[in-house]
């Protein structure tokens, strides 16, 4: 065999790092340095709020305490250049940080962990990491709401086709269109503060399981890290994560919603609807056919759901049946988080830029919102609204003239009095008024309907609200 | 082949009622009837609410909206007695009702449809049978809580031990653990309670996508209805299921928690534990084996997680992609919903009628609270604070000293004076007085911990929450 | 409140059937026999081999075998029938049976149980189910198989636009589009395949779990069944369920597939795309737009995909962490697998009859080939062909010309070669003939490429095949 | 606020990379050269492939393979050796060699493409990356389950009791137990070979989705990569990623086999039941309980198994509803996949450690598996099988004098032979011989039962086939 085809030849090495026996399995299952590195502000700024309160209730100097915070504001400088030493034999970024601060500081730095143990430490660390996330995250949710409403507000009187089934319905807005979403994001916004509010009390003082008996003041911690108080029972408080598949569904909701928004995107891009147009920055196409513009940032929106969807199964199904309190199962609780947590940032970005980006073809959608018989239910309003005829009657008749229409090969508006009065003789000439798609969009003031009126009314609040 | 042979070979038949063609296959995929009638009093209601309000406003008459009311009222009395004609051609709920109603009261039947559409109606219906459900729900875990609670207040002194990895960690009390179920449920009923409130506004009158152009009053229909208001979009009204997604995330991760209880009760009631004692109400024996109690009902309990999530699971993967509004995709909304709620309100029964069946065997418990070394850490603690020695320091040093007394083969209390200073000579007599269960729990007092007092004074807290 | 109020008032009953205290919760929750009654020709056909076995090693007398077996086909006659007993305190299926053979035989009835238990019964009902299950949706498979291929042969020679991004990318075939699901299908049917012949074992005999001491032939049952041999160990016979879990997922890959498909239904027959027609069979109206043809059959198809996935995680989280041997957790392996099994029944029948029902537009399928430059690969893959141009330098070339297509609003073969050769001066006449959608798809002889030959080669294989 | 205030502040960058506009956006979602790097050399060994039958065909020179060839070898050896420069701007692991190559020997680099699009490039490499992954575990689960029948053959006549509703209920032979998970890891190994069987055709050659009109061989390449042949229908070839979806549940239901292997070890390893022991080399202690074995790898192997369902949930998440052929969506196969095969990796290496490390107490396990009247059922079956009585008689005939045993405090051969024959006379001395747990297990000589001598002779068979 050639040594390049050696090279490549792939499988050589599966597993090989474990001939080395059960500690290098057990190193490397164990280890979560690879990835709890990314909570080493979380550890720090906790270990800080523990410090001060260690020393303000007496239990440690305050000598300790200001060499511990020197300490580790030394770390975090040099985490934050990049030139920490990490090391995979510490197991975890508690160790990292507290082997090094003890290293550096000496003496003090084996008093920080008085009072507290590793577990309520790391629910300590992912609780603050994820509260971050939430921060983060609602603010670029709120970006995309903003993108939404000014897109709206743009294209209030915007008329285009309404769908049920992919099959052009009844007119509606651009605007209404776009202001659809909005809600859907208000709620994944709300979702995001209910999850953080519910979440938002510390663990820190629960210690390994059942509280400890120094004299903490675990109010004391709490407020200094933003919490509304301290968790209500220490078991609880090391085996419960909960908050974190809260929030994994928040993402995997959210990301279910930007979903549809990407389909559409998807499908109003291709060519026969000719909806929207990007530009190259959310497209990519090919050397050899300049005209095409994939909408690659939609597809990888579309397709991002899936991760978060299997984040949230993947969290539920590590809890399932997990007796208490703490269990290492439990590490598996953060890759997930963090994967899922990125991918919606990207998500959001994306599709905030892309509802900037989109132009809507005004003169395509307009035309498209009038045909396929789209004013017909106006059609039938009318008659229930000026000749008094029942409902479930009126849509008969329509769909009769519908039906007249469809074989003289014209819209409802192209047959005569003489015709329409044929099907129904109380139908007058005021009948055609209701029959254009600007008539049937402005007609829907119902609250909450398509009409251009309704549609500023709404974005104009939204805009405030968010402002 | 004899006869029973030919009627035990089950595979002969399979997809035979498809031979009719297309329309038995479409009829079978489509009609929902089979379940959705679950929703006939929501139906009901929704329609009452629509035609008073028709009435209020001029679109139907005063007479008409009576006869509207009284057809109801008898539908619903038959549906009640079990008397009412289901016709699986009607496919649905709705056209039941409906199709009944104008066969009953005649033309004003056929005006109930006014201003609504199916879209709109079914959207409605589902979201009152959820938020119905939330309530039920609700009121169940508040039992459950009771139930751990009214134990937590009964066993706040009863000490065993506290677990970590399954293995004995540090002693707590039976009743700090019943109170970590109470925090896990009140967040899940917070988490209802969130979802119900979100989802607490009305559909009714955004029609087929677009609103109507006659004069509902949406405020009106939602206020009857127990809504805080309409929806605000119309295309999101009828286009959105984040509520029921919402609502089976509720369920699954309150199911999640309950397996973990589960989980418990089956290796408590282990007779290797021997923790916890359930009578026969709630466990299976066999006719061979009297002895033998098999906890079934946590067993179930534990299991029927599975289904929530996969509910959860299946709802988000039918909105996954999907563009607005309304697609037939959506009439999968129901049947994982009907069955998530179902399994739950059964597993909240026998959870709750779990923990009050169930015995602690307090000698039990309290002979294992004392078992290996688990009062290590008060030791540690000891030399901290009275020695004033580093914790990392003091854990090296109560290692030593637990190596010792298992060499020994007692326990720490085991160890004499002059043995435990020969590890560490500032060790007192005063060291003894920490070493045991009661001394252990006792000193848990910071905010959370397993103390008697803690627990006590935080059941009663419950106690009166849930009053 | 009014009486009608009073009835739709729904929420006074919530749960209130466990007012009747632990038995009644109990009963609600461990009782099976509401589904697992779908079992019971399997039930029955298991109890004839087992009794049959039982007979012929002498462990219970010929007429005793004969009472049994005359007792357990009159059992069959009344539950095909109609009016068997069914007691729900009898809990399941088994005892249901059992219990009713006593009633009417007498002691031989009390010897049937003999060397079995309830645990190897039901994972042999269940296999039994499952098994005839896979046979009865494979053949489906192959139906809709052999409609695609009966499809492709038809249209082997329909050109359309083939797509990437939902953009349209090269021409290619209709008949080359069907036959791309008959190859997921054909993977599909394989796995289920695989998914039977793995799991065709008999656990029978495993009994309650460690095996029997009676001298029962578990080859003679097994054999009697239709499996290829016993199960090797009994405590894996009665704890595992991995063979539904493969199932399941076999069922959610399936109908992944199918969603797939129904994707393109549902675009397809929307109006901009107009590729394909549906008739009234699988589509829904409405009685206002006749025009309108939602397409129903194809929406449902692709929700159901939500169902089959959840009910796969279902089960994967039902055995997540089980220990050996059974529990009553593994009750809840049957609803997902009945519930799977029965809608992809329904989304096979469906997508046959769609596929079958369903008429192409050609003419508007080939004018839509080549629109967008359809053929510029062509016109690269000839500059490498015919002028050596390395392939990347023959597309930067291709784009220019695209480029200045779109320039002039004309297509590709609309330049003049003076035009042509402005770009690239190797170009000649011979250029023209690989511009058409004809030349393009019928130039893509690869293995497995769009040609028309390639189309009608493969048709006829899978007809043979499938045959 | 101080300095390391403002470091550990962490919120501050949330989002902050896009600012720089959408480029940044796109890029960052776009990129996937940070993940499918991994493929390099399944990348390389396809380009390898592809460029020998070019060659072979005539495509390119002999001089242009060899140059490319060579140009291969060079980048793999780079990579090998960790100085390969990537490129985040060429997006993926393809352009990211391609350019190099191209780069390092000009115009061949140019030609490589010819005939292949980077859609069946991908689709090849992930084929190929799978391919390779299957082998490797393949190899890992042999491993295991080798580790598990030297275990079983070492303690096939050790007795231990075998459980239902982790009730202990007959004896088994710990042998027995071993051999339980031989089987279930049987079927994953062989699942992984259908999985491998069924996805073992080479793609290369489809193209961008329709084929190619250059004479490529595809059998040629195909036979190269070690495939059966080439796939047979080129829109399928770069639409379909159900091999992928299939490892995933491959991996999903062997990794919960493992959790319920990884719960045993956590409830075995428990001080009250004390089954087995694992060294230090599995087990993480604490500083101050240095008796305490913390089962952390088992922990982590139960917990791992939520990564792989969530990892196939979001495949099929990502492909439902997806129209063909390739969509941007499915650049999200490949984290899931990777992830789920290193982490598998992990828990096989884990699994196979742990079982050759435990230490079976075996007095402990014989002492239990006398307790509880574990020996009834052979009770139970002595009266059928001496005194013909009925199945359900002699159950019940047990059940009394098990209940007087429990009266008395003593077990069933504790009763003297007149308190046997109170409840039945027909009772004999004989009954005590068959109420030992060694004369019960030795009595499970049914095909699959748990006595010794199957035991011995099926790890026998196990040992050959593994071989």
């Amino acid at each position: 065999m050639p040594e390049s085809a050696a090279i490549v030849s792939s499988n050589s090495q599966w597993g090989g790092r474990f001939a080395a026996g059960p500690s290098a399995i057990m190193q490397a299952i164990n280890a979560s340095i690879g990835f709890d590195r990314k909570m080493w502000r979380q550890d720090i700024q906790g270990s800080l709020a523990h410090a001060a309160m260690l020393a303000h209730v007496g239990i440690i100097s305050a000598a300790d305490e200001a060499a511990i915070r020197e300490g580790l504001g030394d770390i975090a400088r040099r985490i934050e250049a990049g030139d920490f030493p990490w090391d995979e034999a510490l197991e975890d970024i508690h160790m990292n940080i507290e082997a090094r601060l003890t290293a550096s500081i000496g003496e003090a730095g084996k008093r920080l962990h008085t009072g507290r143990s590793r577990n309520d430490q790391v629910a300590l660390d992912v609780r603050l990491w994820v509260r971050d996330a939430i921060d983060g995250l609602s603010a670029q949710v709120e970006d995309v709401m903003r993108a939404l409403v000014a897109k709206a507000a743009q294209h209030a009187g915007t008329t285009m086709p309404g769908f049920t089934h992919l099959q052009p319905a009844q007119p509606v807005t651009f605007g209404h269109h776009m202001l659809a979403y909005v809600e859907m994001l208000s709620r994944d916004l709300s979702r995001l503060a209910d999850c953080r509010r519910r979440m938002n009390e510390s663990p820190l003082g629960a210690a390994a399981l059942a509280g400890t008996g120094f004299p903490v003041d675990r109010h004391m911690t709490a407020a200094a890290l933003g919490f509304d108080g301290p968790t209500r029972n220490s078991l609880d408080s090391v085996a419960s994560r909960d908050f974190a598949a809260e929030f994994l569904f928040c993402c995997a909701m959210c990301a279910t919603h930007l979903s549809r928004f990407a389909e559409e995107v998807v499908i109003w891009t291709n060519p026969y609807f000719g909806f929207v147009k990007l530009s190259d920055a959310f497209t990519t196409g090919s050397s050899i056919m300049p005209q095409k513009r994939n909408p690659d940032a939609a597809e990888l929106v579309r397709g991002k759901t899936g991760r978060m969807t299997g984040a949230l199964v993947g969290l539920l199904t590590v809890l399932k049946g997990l007796a208490l309190t703490y269990f290492k199962d439990m590490q598996e609780d953060k890759e997930g988080v963090f994967d899922a947590a990125e991918n919606l940032t990207l998500c959001l970005a994306a599709v905030g830029g892309m509802v900037r980006d989109m132009q809507p073809d005004v003169a395509r959608l307009q035309q498209a919102a009038g045909a396929g018989f789209s004013t017909a239910t106006d059609l039938a309003d009318w008659l229930v609204r000026e000749l008094k005829m029942p409902f479930r009657d009126a849509h008969h008749v329509t769909g009769r003239l519908v039906a007249r229409a469809e074989a003289h090969g014209c819209d409802l508006a192209g047959l005569t009095l003489a015709e329409l009065q044929a099907e129904e003789p109380g139908i007058t000439e005021a009948l055609y008024g209701v029959l254009t798609v600007e008539a049937s969009v402005a007609s829907r003031t119902s609250y909450g309907g398509t009409s251009p009126e309704n549609v500023r009314r709404m974005a104009a609040e939204w805009q405030e609200r968010l402002a």
